[in-house]
């Protein structure tokens, strides 16, 4: 039973357990309206929290939505867009919106987006489970978000109409990686059905920063290999780099919204490839040296330090 | 399962029903900082989703906080102080934090407090269940809030040491109706539990938009008797009334954050005189004259309009 009522009703069942989420994203911090159409708000409002949720190994149900909005954009169709963006996505996911709260804002506009997901009793995939001997693996590609990001705040806006140039199209893909991000809802929901994940987080600190968070929570440490890390496509390309270091966005732009995971390596073989057309990558095996990241490229190796490096000789 | 994780799990029971609320509260337009003290927003911030949790007839279980501050707060003892307000309130009715978000804003506090309760399967009391021939009943006194915030408005601050002149002791009465409204949790529970409420919303706009709502809802009208409204002994005292016009507060003014439900004429004997100390009054009749509400004092009778009133001959 959803909106209308004091509060939303949910009825329960032995054997589930619920998963629930909240975000707070706020204009000037969290996303700029010169840069955001208001549908791709309504779309990534959504998407951070089916993130989470997919991240817990769980399949994303409900939606409430608190949203703040300011007196002229109210009587804009900005709010209309925003739901279209948003329900464009749920309905994809049959998440239903189910209740929430409208407020008016002095002058800038708050969303607070929050989602429920049910996974099998037991079944939810925690931060806390990666054990030494674990393999890392990260779906998707990485830096995309970042690059769009560095891309928004030199000037790049997104075009009205389609470009046919390939530049042009590969800056527009960038921007839409920050701007409209894709989470992993399939692939989180697999890895908990079929209990292939020992370990789960979703990257939007960072992979240096979530792998952090991951190793402090399971008590490990970690080993990267860094040819294996899967750039973006479009960062690595020569059209578009310049300025941009794709192994720095890589491992630390953060907004990807990929899921980085562990598995047990008699889990391999039952590991799809792909799922939904996007692939798995390994990238690194989980280690007992508790709360050290080692990078490794080649012969050399370096001690991670999220958002940064530190030197390290052998 | 609670923080730290990318979501927080809660255990679901055949037999039981999940109700959730979501409640956003933006600085300068739900409250003024000059005005409330932190600690007094914290539990502000819990109780007000706590009351419609317990207009469901259900007991809080959960909360989770999303909140947003800006860095010169951040770096004060606010959110210190209001944390311990909210737990303050979240521990006396057992309810546990279990997620939520934190978010840097430009320059103005904003909090979404999100509650979860449980219910008996299918026992959640909703706005559409009343009847012609309920009797509508209120829990404890209205007006109080609106009296608060009007004081507020016009300069009036909370002391810091308590004062023994009884006109003060009156106006900070008043001004603790509106900055730390006390949620009717037990009445809501025991109302839900005993099957005792047919219909039941919590008061936040105010009694005439309340009563509109759950009559709209339920598709019937509403007669109710003047004399019977309990007005807040202090809005009606001497010492603070002057401008205030009692009765039009009680019926219009908002964020009392009582109960006003309708019960069946034959479950009136099981109804208690109080739950908690706090008593519950009977204001009036539901009819099937949808959509009207009728003011009835004395020989007179009045048509009411949410948020004022209209003329109305016999």
């Amino acid at each position: 039973l959803g909106i209308g009522d004091d509060a939303a009703i949910i009825r329960q069942f032995d054997g589930r357990d619920t998963v629930i989420t909240a975000d707070l994203l706020v204009e000037g911090i969290d996303f700029r309206r010169a840069w955001m159409p208001p549908r791709l708000l309504g779309h990534k409002a959504l998407a951070v929290s089916l993130s989470d949720i997919a991240a817990m190994g769980a399949r994303p149900r409900w939606a409430m939505l608190s949203i703040g909005v300011p007196p002229d954009v109210w009587r804009s169709s900005f709010v209309d867009q925003f739901y279209e963006g948003f329900f464009a996505l749920a309905d994809y996911y049959g998440v239903v919106l189910i209740g929430g709260d409208v407020s008016r804002t002095p002058d800038r506009v708050v969303i607070d987006s929050i989602v429920l997901g049910e996974v099998a009793m037991g079944r939810a995939v925690l931060r806390t489970g990666a054990r030494p001997g674990d393999h890392i693996f990260v779906t998707g590609t990485l830096g995309g978000s970042a690059a769009g990001l560095r891309l928004l705040e030199h000037g790049a806006r997104l075009a009205e109409k389609a470009t046919s140039q390939r530049a042009s199209r590969e800056i527009e893909e960038l921007q839409l990686r920050h701007l409209q991000p894709l989470p992993r809802v399939e692939w989180g929901e697999r890895l908990g059905h079929e209990r292939l994940a020992t370990a789960m987080i979703d990257l939007s600190d960072g992979l240096s920063s979530d792998l952090t968070h991951l190793c402090e929570e399971s008590g490990v440490g970690a080993s990267l290999d860094v040819s294996r890390i899967p750039v973006d496509p479009h960062v690595a390309s020569k059209g578009v780099r310049r300025a941009l270091d794709p192994l720095m966005l890589a491992l630390h732009g953060g907004e990807d919204f990929e899921l980085l995971f562990t598995i047990r390596p008699r889990d391999l073989r039952r590991l799809p490839r792909s799922v939904n057309r996007v692939p798995a990558t390994y990238i690194g095996d989980v280690t007992g040296d508790a709360g050290r990241i080692i990078l490794v490229e080649g012969t050399r190796r370096w001690t991670l330090k999220p958002g940064g490096f530190q030197h390290f000789d052998f």
